[in-house]
């Protein structure tokens, strides 16, 4: 086993994970093909529409035809029949013939325009009068004015958003090959921890947290959770919990045991497992110092620190690009803290230079704009986690924030209620 | 059936949506409660911790005992013991003694502090130096410090995110009673309308994007999608759709056939549906001005428009929060924009006073910073939606944008890759 164990950047160790090879391809229809990622490109195999559509209710006609029409002085043409809605015999636009159209229709050859039908008026059974000119091609989509045939449409490592997956399906693409959901085996380890259900807590123990917050962070990226477990603080047992969580998953998470001290078991199971190469073994970053990075063939295990603040910190900067880099993810856009809020910090929050630290904040309105107050709590507090909207970063380069710095609040759960 | 055929502006249409009562409550456990809202309040029923829990390795000392402790001059202490992880049976901490403790282990009763491991040396079998002075209460989180028996932790209609699960999880709540997920159907209407399965497109025809678009919106807040039909431009069927979907889902999404045209449907096949109240048709926003809202009983129909981009838009606009509203979500944070990123606006935007206005944009990074422009597309083009990076609004009380002007884009997606 192989061991780097000077302390890496926050930016050397999202390097690391971007040059993860993704996971295996699998093909998805499109109603499960949302937030997945593209394992192919794309190219159109046809164009979008196939035909020039209406876009309004009205009639179709030639432009030239209404030149110069007005309320006072309508344009007058004849009843040229009808367009059905999703048929392709439609009447021949002739000269002076404006014909009836529904949106979404065919426009017929010969027209080149559709006046609105609040424009127009009909006279008799064969006369229609067009109070206000149109230009060519208003009010009509034409073909392949939306997506060319050929043309290239989603690179692989696209992400799949809601409207990309109606351009799909515009395209007659059915299915697509995306990569993989990782597979995620949580290991909560420390003799101290006992289940959620436990009733009567014995003085000295703690329920177990670690397995339900990264369970919940995990999901937030697709990823699928499998084993969830909690292993006392016994070498012979995480050695084999790993064994056994390696056989069916991508990645093991293990909360617990990653700081220099007696319990310093991640490491020494790591060890053991003679495949395990060690990427990474301490940030600079707080909290979340002794996190540690090993890679065993294809399969990626992280030790993740045991305090509740801490697992989750590191789970967010690190564990969801890593598992967003095994689903092949590429391209991601260059405002990339996308989901922050701008604010002002209402006190001063001394850092030390070298060190990317991660700051929760409550989030407040003032007549000046938002206000990010720090919440000041050890790591073990998980109260103070859920009691803050969402957190700050200061960069290594930084020596701490004055009150008063305008700072980028990263919220939890960016999306809710858009 | 009552009609109120005036246009309703955006914040009426919000304002009728924030009163919909919420689904019945249902049992979950934790494991599946992330993302859900809660249906009750929660109050802790212990404190966190339940005993005084050592923060890092080392000592648990006096604090007295380490006073003017230095390197040159270090504290002698007595060995005292240990105390093992997780357990109950700790030694007491008589004046003068040092007794060994790990990170989140129980801190022995008449010890007050906690000595890191690097500040201290051992001399012999029986002495310990302490090189640094502690301060009562530090590196010790004390009983109830991060959340104390009886006080309350979550109110009804809280949103659950991660470290909330965490919370519940520590208090041993293992279930709670959250607001049932929404079953939305999804009617695609129109004679044009081809399913996404159909290879050689006739002319005149297009496929189905809107069933894809709006089940792909639909899943992100949480709500589960049940039926999704595509229907003809034909009363009686789309009548009888909507009483097949009425039956077991919460809401039903009709697309097309809501502009007011030959194909006015929707509005009279809510007609027919005796028990259904029109509450809204029309609003003043573009697109999707033809936008309809009904109720039948509890259940909820919305009529959307045709264009892929106005059903999106209405969608993400007022169907997603009527999801939500629906889902007993309370309480949102005042900066509900969150997900947006401000940026300045590349060219005019004109726009009509009384009207909000969505339009999508590209998002492009200058040495300025982030520029905005708008993608002009007609309603119809789902390409120009999947080319653009997110949403600008205009609100109605103003006239347009000019270029320059500093606006926030409501970004697809905020939550990717953070």
């Amino acid at each position: 086993m192989t061991n780097f164990l000077t302390v890496k950047t926050a930016e050397e160790v999202l390097a690391l994970i971007e040059g993860f090879e993704p996971l295996a391809p699998e093909r998805v229809g499109l109603h499960g093909a949302v937030g997945r990622i593209l394992a192919e490109a794309i190219t159109a195999p046809e164009s979008v529409p196939h035909f020039n559509r209406a876009l309004m209710d009205g009639f179709a006609v030639r432009a030239r035809d209404t030149f110069g029409a007005s309320e006072s002085q309508p344009a007058l043409l004849r009843d040229g029949g009808e367009v059905k809605m999703g048929e392709a015999c439609v009447p021949e636009g002739l000269p002076g013939n404006a014909i009836a159209i529904p949106t979404g229709a065919m426009v017929p050859a010969g027209t080149d325009s559709v006046v609105m039908i609040e424009y127009t008026s009909r006279l008799d059974s064969e006369s229609i009068e067009v109070m206000k000119p149109v230009a060519p091609g208003e009010n009509i989509l034409l073909a392949g004015e939306d997506i060319q045939a050929g043309q290239p449409v989603f690179s692989t490592g696209h992400f799949l958003r809601p409207q990309d997956i109606g351009v799909l399906a515009v395209l007659g693409i059915d299915s697509v090959k995306v990569y993989c959901k990782p597979r995620v085996a949580i290991l909560s380890t420390g003799d101290e921890i006992v289940p959620v259900s436990t009733i009567a807590l014995p003085p000295g123990k703690i329920r177990d947290i670690n397995s339900y917050t990264l369970a919940a962070q995990v999901l937030e990226v697709g990823a699928i959770t499998g084993t969830i477990e909690v292993v006392g603080d016994d070498l012979d047992c995480l050695v084999a919990a790993c064994r056994r969580a390696l056989a069916d998953h991508d990645v093991i998470l293990i909360s617990g045991g990653s700081s220099v001290g007696v319990r310093d078991l991640t490491v020494l199971a790591l060890d053991s497992l003679a495949e395990a190469d060690l990427l990474v073994h301490g940030v600079a970053v707080r909290p979340g110092k002794p996190t540690i990075l090993a890679r065993a063939g294809r399969k990626i295990l992280w030790g993740l620190p045991g305090h509740p603040i801490s697992a989750m910190t590191i789970c967010r900067t690190f564990v969801l690009p890593c598992l967003y880099s095994l689903q092949g993810l590429k391209g991601k856009p260059a405002w990339k803290d996308a989901g922050a809020e701008r604010a002002v910090l209402t006190r001063k929050l001394p850092s030390v230079h070298g060190r990317t630290d991660y700051v929760p904040v409550v989030l407040r309105e003032t007549p000046e704009g938002l206000a990010a107050t720090p919440v000041f709590g050890k790591s073990a507090m998980i109260g103070a986690l859920a009691r803050s909207d969402g957190y700050i970063v200061i960069d290594r380069h930084v020596e701490g924030l004055d009150a008063g710095a305008e700072v980028r609040v990263h919220l939890f759960h960016a999306n809710l209620g858009r």
